[in-house]
C-alpha cells in the first residue's frame, strides 16, 4: 500500500512534517509507503525549491489545487493557524484524510466546526501534538495505568519558553487578536493540555488568570508603538473529572526558557514528572522498599520504552524532536492502513483546545468556567 | 552586653533553636553574648534532660514561670502552633523579647492579636522564617534589586513534602481544623509566602483552590475512620501590589518531596530560581553577553554572599539547616543589641500569614480576595 | 549533482546510515541528492525486506557485487568490525568514496594498511565517529578556539556503558580478541579519543591499565565457561603534545551508564563539560564578571549553533543521535561534491584508533607508550 | 563525664573545630560534656579576641604552655600543616588525646614518626578527615557491605577546587615543597583517598602522572616570578588489595569546582555516586526489577541516614560543611569516653597519606609503586 502526500507550508513545521514522511517508513517497518506527491507554499519559487529540497514530485503555490488532486491521499497543513480551517475544511471535503498542526483553529467555534467536519468527513484527522507521542512519555502513561504510583490525584504543568520575553522586540501580528487568537496558551498552553490530557484525563472546571507583561511593543517602521492583545502568561488551577486537581500555567515570557514543557503526576503510592527540554528522560519516585533508599529514579529512554528501538537498539542514545514527529506520522499512516481510530485526532484535538480558551474565558471574567 | 534566653518547647525545633543560640555568638563575633537561662518543656523529666544536653542553667515545666522570670531577656517560643498566643502575649506582656516559630497562630485573628500586642510591647519580636536568611536567597533579592533580571514580573513558587502522602497513615490532630488550622498551606505554604515577600514584596488579591486527596484516616485505635479536615494542596493564583502575577502551590501528600521549596522569578531581563533541597545554589539567567553562550548559571554560596563566610571561608563547602537558624538568631540578637527592627518580626509574619489564609478564604469560598 | 549510495550491512548501524542518508539532503538544501542504489546484507531475504524499507532501488547479498557495480559512487560499510578492511580495500580500490563505521579495523596494523590504502585512493573517506559532529560539541571547540576558557591544560573523559555489567551474560564473540579486537577501548575508547583530538590536539604518551572484570561467562550451550580475553574497563593518563594532562577512562560494565561519554576541558581561564546522555547540553564556566555571580552555565543547542537550524529553527527542541549521523552524511556529501577533505577520514581515525591501542599495549605491557 | 579541650590555630579549621566542639554534645545526648578551657594563636590578641569569641576560659600564644597544661585532656592542632609533627608528638607524649587536622604531616616520614608515637601513647587519636563522617557517605558504605550494588569492582574519584587555577594569583609558600609539601594532593588528594578507602578498603599499587600548569607565579613584591615546586593537578590509576581497579584524580586549578570532591563505585550489581558539592545526596543504580523503569536514583539524606536524625527529624532539609565536622568531633568524644578505637585515628590517617605520597613518588619516578 502507498499513500500520496500533499504537504501544505513551507515554514518550520512544514519542514518538521516532510522529514517525518520521508523518515517514518523507513525507520518502521510496518507502515504503508509515502509517495511525497505535491507541496505547495505560497510564494512558488520557494515552493519549487523546498519541493526539490524535501523529495516531492512536484510543487504549487495553489493549496486548492492540491486539495482537489485526486491523487493525493494525505493533506498536511502546516501553514500560519487562520488557515487551518479553511484548508482542512476543503481537504475533508475532498476526502482527504487531514494532518493539521495544532492549534486547529483561532476560536472555540472554529475549531468545533472543523470537528463537526471531520467527524461526518471519510477521512481520517490527526493534529500535530507531537509532544505525547515520545517513548518515554507514552511509558510515564503506561506505568500510571499500571498503578506504579497508585491512584493520580495532582498534577502539575508548566510550558514556558522566551521567545517573547525581550521587551525590545518590535510589534507583529501575533499580537493582534484578530490575527493570531491566543497568545502563549495557543502556541504552548495546549501542548501542555494535551500531556495533562493523557495523563490525567478531562477536566471538569477551572478558574484563572492571565498577564500581558509588555503591554504595549515598538512598531517595526519606528512610528511609536501598538498594543499588545494576547496574554504572555496564564495560569490555571484545574478540577479534573476524577476528582484530581492541579495547576497549568504558562509563559511565552520567560527568560531561559526554550521548550520547557514540565510536569509532574502526583499519585497516592509515588510521582512522576517530566521534562521537554530533557526529553529523553523520566523521574518516577515509587514509595516502596526500604525508606532509607528511596528516592527519584530517572529512567533513560531505550529500546524498553516502544518505540524508541526502531530508531535504536541501545538506550540512552537519546531521540530528538524530529523523531516525534515521525512517531506521530506512522502512527497516523498505520491507522489510515488499517482503518483506524487516530490518537489525537480532531475530536481529541478540539478538547484540548477547549480548555485553553476556558483558561482565557476564566481569566477575562473572572469566573470558574466548566467545560 | 549578654542577653538571657528562656527556651520554651522541646520538640524539633526547640533544638533547632538550642544549638543556634548556642552557636551564633561564636560564629558571629558581632553578636551579643547569649547566656542559656533556663529551658522549659511540659514535661519536666524532659526539660532537666534537654537543658542539659543543651546547656541550659536550669529546667522548668513552667512557661509562665519562665516568661516572667525577671532574668530573662529572650523568649523562645517553639511549642505546637496552638500555645503559640497564649505564651507570646504574656512574654510580650513581660517586657520579653519574642522569637516564635512560625506560623504565629492558627487563626488569622489570632496572628493579628499577637501583632498588635508586638506593635505596643517594648520588646523586639521575629518569627522563624529561617529559610529567607539563606546567603543565597539574600543573594537572590540583592541581585534583583541590583537590576540583574530586570523588572521581577512573574513569580511561581511550590513548596512540597510528602509527610501526609501515605493513604495508610493514621489520623492525628493534626488533621483536624480546630487544633492545627491549615493544613499544607500553615505548615509549608508560609514558608513560601515569605519567599515570595521579599523577592516580589506584597500581594494584591488572589484566586485559589484546594483539595483534601484523604479524605479520612484510620483512627490510631483501629475503631473506624475520622474525617480530615484541612487541605493536603493549596494552589493560588495571585496579582501582586506591583503589577506581576504568579503562583504558590503547595502540598503535603507530594511523594518523594521532601523539602522542595522551590520559586521562580521572572524578570524581563531575566531570570532567578532555586530550590531549597539544593539550598546552596541559585540558577539565574541573564539575557545578556553573546546568545550563543546564554544559559542558566549555577551559583554556588561562597563567602561572596555575606554571611556565609562567617561559617567558612571556602565557597562550595554548603551550609546546612541549623545555619540559616543560626543566622537567623544572630539577626535577632544584633537587633536587640542595637533596638533596631527586624525582619521578620511579627508584622511581617502577620502580612505573609494573611496570604495563606487568604488562599484558604478563596478556596472555601469561591470567590477573589484581597488582601 | 546525485550520489548513488550502496550500504552494506542490516544491523543497527546498517539503519541509521539509511535513514541518514534519506535525510540528508531534505534536512540540508546545499548537498548533493543521494540515490539509495543497492543495499547488501548477507541474508538475502533480509537484504531485501531492509532494501525495501529504506527505500533502495534493489538489494543484494553479494558485497563484491555492490562494490564493484559501477553505477555505485558511495559505499557505506556498517558490518562487523572484523570485515571492515576487506570490504574497504576493495571499495577504495574500486574508486568508491567510502563511509566506513568505527573502529577501522580490530588491530592497529589493519587500520594502519587501510589508511595506506585511502591516502593512494581516488576517493573521499570519512570514518563513524558522529559524535564529534554535534552542534553543541562543534561550539565548544569554537568556544575553546576563540579563548572562552584560556589555553586548555588538563582534560578527562569517560565513556561508560552497561552491555557487559552483568555477570551472567553468557560469552560471545565478542570477548575473544581474535575476533573482536579490543574490548570496552574498542566499542567505545575511540569514540572518546575523537572527542579529546578535537578539544585538546594529539597526544605525545600516555601510562595505562585496564581490567578484565568478568574473568570467564558461561557458554551460552551450558557447556561450562570461557574466559574473557578482552578489557571491560581501561584507564590511561595522559600527555598531549600541547603540554596539557589529563585522563580517559572507559568501561562496558558500568551499571546504569547507558552512553555516557562526558569529558571536561580545563583551561586557565574557564571549564567546558559536556555528557553525550544529555547531548543537546553545554556546561561552560567562564571566570570573568562579578565572583559572586559566576557559575557554570548550562547552553542549551539552538540554532545559534550550526546546523541545529536546519533541522529546526527554535532552540531547546533537541537533537537526537540520528540527526548527528545525518549531519555526518552530510559532512561527507558536501566534501565529495567539492572534492575537498574530510574529518574525520582515514588518516584521522587512524590517529584515533593509534590511541586506543596504545593504551592496550601500555596497559599490557606496563610501560610509557609514545603515539 | 566532662572533657577540657585545648584548641591550637585561629584559621579556617581552628574556627570550625570550635563550632563543632561547641555543638557535639547538644547535638548528641550522648557524649561527654566539653569544657572549653583554653584557646591558642600565635598572636595572643588574635587568641584573646576568638577565645572570647568562641566561649573558651582561657588565651594563651604558647602552644607548649596549651599542650602540657594537666587541666587538658585534648589538644586540638589547626595550625599550618608545618607545625602538626611538633605539636602533635608534645600533646601525645603529655598524655592528651589529639586530635589533628589533615594531613598529619608534609613527609610520609614524618607522619610514620607522628603514627609510631600515637601507637605508644595513652591518648586517642582522630585526624580531620571529615567527609567521611557525613551520613550519607555512611549510608553508601553501608549500601555496599549490604550488598546492594555486589562486589565493588571498580572506582572512580576526583576531587578539585581552583583556588590556584588563576594564572594571575601572586606566588605563596604554599607554591614550595619545603614549607607546603605536596601541592592539590596535599589539599585535597589526601579526602578522596579517605574516601576510596572506607569504600574500596586499601590499595597495593598504582601508576601516576602530575603536572604543574602554572610554572611559575609573580612575586607579590612585584619583583620577578619564582617556581611553583609542587603539583597543580594529579592523576592515578590504583589496583586495590580486592583485585578491584580505579583511578584518582585532583586539581587546584579547576575553574568553577569549588569542593568537587566527587565519586562513582562501580559494583557487580549496580553502582554508587556521590558529589560532595551536594553532599546531602546520593545516587544508586540497582540493576534488579523491571528494566524499563531502571535508572539512577537519588536518595536525599534524611533521619533514616544516622546520625541525621540528631541535626533534623525531618529529611531533605539539608546538613552543611559544619555538621560533618560536629560528627567527627562526637565520634571522637564517644570513643575517649568509652576508650574505644578512633576512625580514622593516626594509623588510618597514615594509610591515606602514604597514598598521596605513593602517587608523587610515580608520578616523579615514572613507575609503579607498590603500597
Amino acid at each position: 500500500m502507498a499513500l500520496s502526500l500533499g504537504l501544505i507550508g513551507g515554514g518550520f513545521m512544514g519542514k518538521a512534517h516532510a522529514l517525518a514522511y520521508r523518515a517514518a517508513g523507513a525507520v518502521f517497518g510496518d507502515v504503508p509507503h509515502v509517495r511525497m506527491a505535491a507541496f505547495c507554499d505560497v510564494h512558488l519559487t520557494r515552493a519549487e525549491s523546498l519541493s526539490g529540497q524535501f523529495g516531492f514530485d512536484r510543487a504549487t503555490d495553489s493549496w486548492q489545487a492540491l486539495v482537489e488532486d485526486p491523487e493525493i491521499d494525505i493533506v498536511s497543513i502546516t501553514v500560519p493557524n487562520t488557515l487551518h480551517k479553511t484548508i482542512a475544511l476543503a481537504a475533508l471535503a475532498a476526502g482527504k484524510h487531514v494532518h493539521c498542526e495544532k492549534p486547529l483553529a483561532l476560536t472555540c467555534a472554529d475549531a468545533q466546526e472543523m470537528e463537526a467536519a471531520a467527524r461526518r468527513a471519510k477521512g481520517r484527522t490527526i493534529v500535530g501534538y507531537n509532544y505525547i507521542h515520545n517513548p518515554i512519555v507514552r511509558h510515564a502513561r503506561r506505568l500510571i495505568e499500571e498503578g506504579a504510583i497508585g491512584r493520580p490525584v495532582h498534577f502539575r504543568g508548566w510550558v514556558d519558553e522566551d521567545y517573547q520575553a525581550d521587551p525590545d522586540l518590535p510589534w507583529t501580528w501575533r499580537a493582534r487578536r484578530a490575527d493570531a487568537g491566543l497568545g502563549a496558551l495557543g502556541d504552548l498552553g495546549c501542548h501542555l493540555v494535551s500531556m495533562s490530557h493523557i495523563l490525567m484525563g478531562p477536566m471538569e472546571s477551572l478558574i484563572a488568570d492571565n498577564q500581558i507583561i509588555h503591554e504595549t511593543r515598538p512598531l517595526p517602521d519606528g512610528n511609536g508603538r501598538a498594543p499588545v492583545e494576547n496574554e504572555d502568561t496564564a495560569s490555571a488551577i484545574v478540577r479534573y473529572a476524577s476528582g484530581a486537581q492541579g495547576t497549568l500555567c504558562t509563559s511565552r515570557s520567560a527568560w531561559g526558557r526554550k521548550n520547557k514543557l514540565d510536569w509532574e503526576v502526583h499519585g497516592t503510592r509515588g510521582m512522576i514528572a517530566f521534562s521537554q527540554e530533557r526529553l529523553n528522560e523520566l523521574q518516577i519516585y515509587e514509595a516502596c522498599g526500604p525508606r532509607d533508599r528511596q528516592g527519584f529514579r530517572t529512567i533513560l529512554a531505550g529500546p524498553e520504552h516502544p518505540p524508541y528501538a526502531a530508531f535504536c537498539p541501545a538506550p540512552g542514545h537519546q531521540l530528538g524532536f524530529g523523531d516525534l514527529k515521525t512517531i506521530e506520522v506512522a502512527t497516523f499512516l498505520r491507522a489510515i492502513a488499517s482503518d483506524e481510530d487516530v490518537f489525537p485526532n480532531f475530536t481529541d484535538a478540539l478538547a484540548f483546545e477547549a480548555a485553553i480558551h476556558a483558561i482565557d474565558t476564566s481569566a477575562r471574567e473572572e469566573r470558574r468556567v466548566t467545560l
